[in-house]
């Protein structure tokens, strides 16, 4: 397999040049966290690194520390905000591998306990949960 | 949720002590990755840090880049080795998040066109299969 080169028209980079707006949990240097539009769970985040990157295959190692040590901010504060039983991360690469928008970035799903993941379903999230959710998590990060 | 402390008992602790087998593809002074023994996909490969913890909500920020960096190398190795369309990693933290074994590990598992991921029953592999394939990877180290 050789890896597409990457196209800065995805909607991540889109967001992250402030071209599309986001429900924003948390910003640093090198990475962007905000609310899944079409959540799989309450709370669902998405994390990107600021760096263009396709997924795990290119990325450079230092953004994909970056990537993870905001994972792991945005796990406590989810499970945090919505006093979660657990959490779920996935990362997905190329098509085959379940990715759809082509610019790296890390699922974040705070779990209940009996509570299965919904569906892809591609159905969108009401905005005003999402905006509400976001701001319990950025609240959660103290 | 208060994170349980880490119970050295645990089958991947075993594993990492060498008081239990395991179908080894690579190793570096912080790492070890091995197959899944209960596979969900041709290629299922497990990583641990050698170091102590839970989970995502205590393990320490190093260790969860040692982590990182061996999951690209293996993700790569094992799309490598068996020709794989893409790839998707998962890391489960606490049971409601889908862990049952509570030491850190991520799954990494190399994807196909068209081939969903097999339902996790619970059903162990075939340890000769396991051996090949751990040997495929191996070799797409290089």
């Amino acid at each position: 397999m050789t890896t597409p080169e990457y196209d800065d028209q995805n909607v991540f980079a889109k967001i992250l040049r402030g071209e599309l707006p986001c429900h924003k949990v948390y910003e640093d240097d090198n990475t962007l966290a905000f609310m899944d539009v079409m959540p799989r769970g309450d709370g669902h985040v998405l994390v990107v690194p600021k760096a263009a990157s396709r997924n795990i295959f290119d990325i450079a190692p230092d953004d994909l520390f970056s990537l993870m040590a905001t994972v792991q901010k945005v796990a406590r504060a989810t499970v945090a905000a919505f006093e979660a039983d657990g959490c779920t991360i996935q990362q997905f690469s190329e098509e085959a591998g379940g990715q759809a928008v082509f610019h790296t970035h890390a699922h974040v799903i705070p779990r209940f306990t009996g509570v299965s993941l919904r569906p892809h379903t591609g159905e969108m999230g009401d905005q005003d949960v999402l905006a509400s959710q976001a701001d319990q998590i950025r609240k959660a990060f103290g």
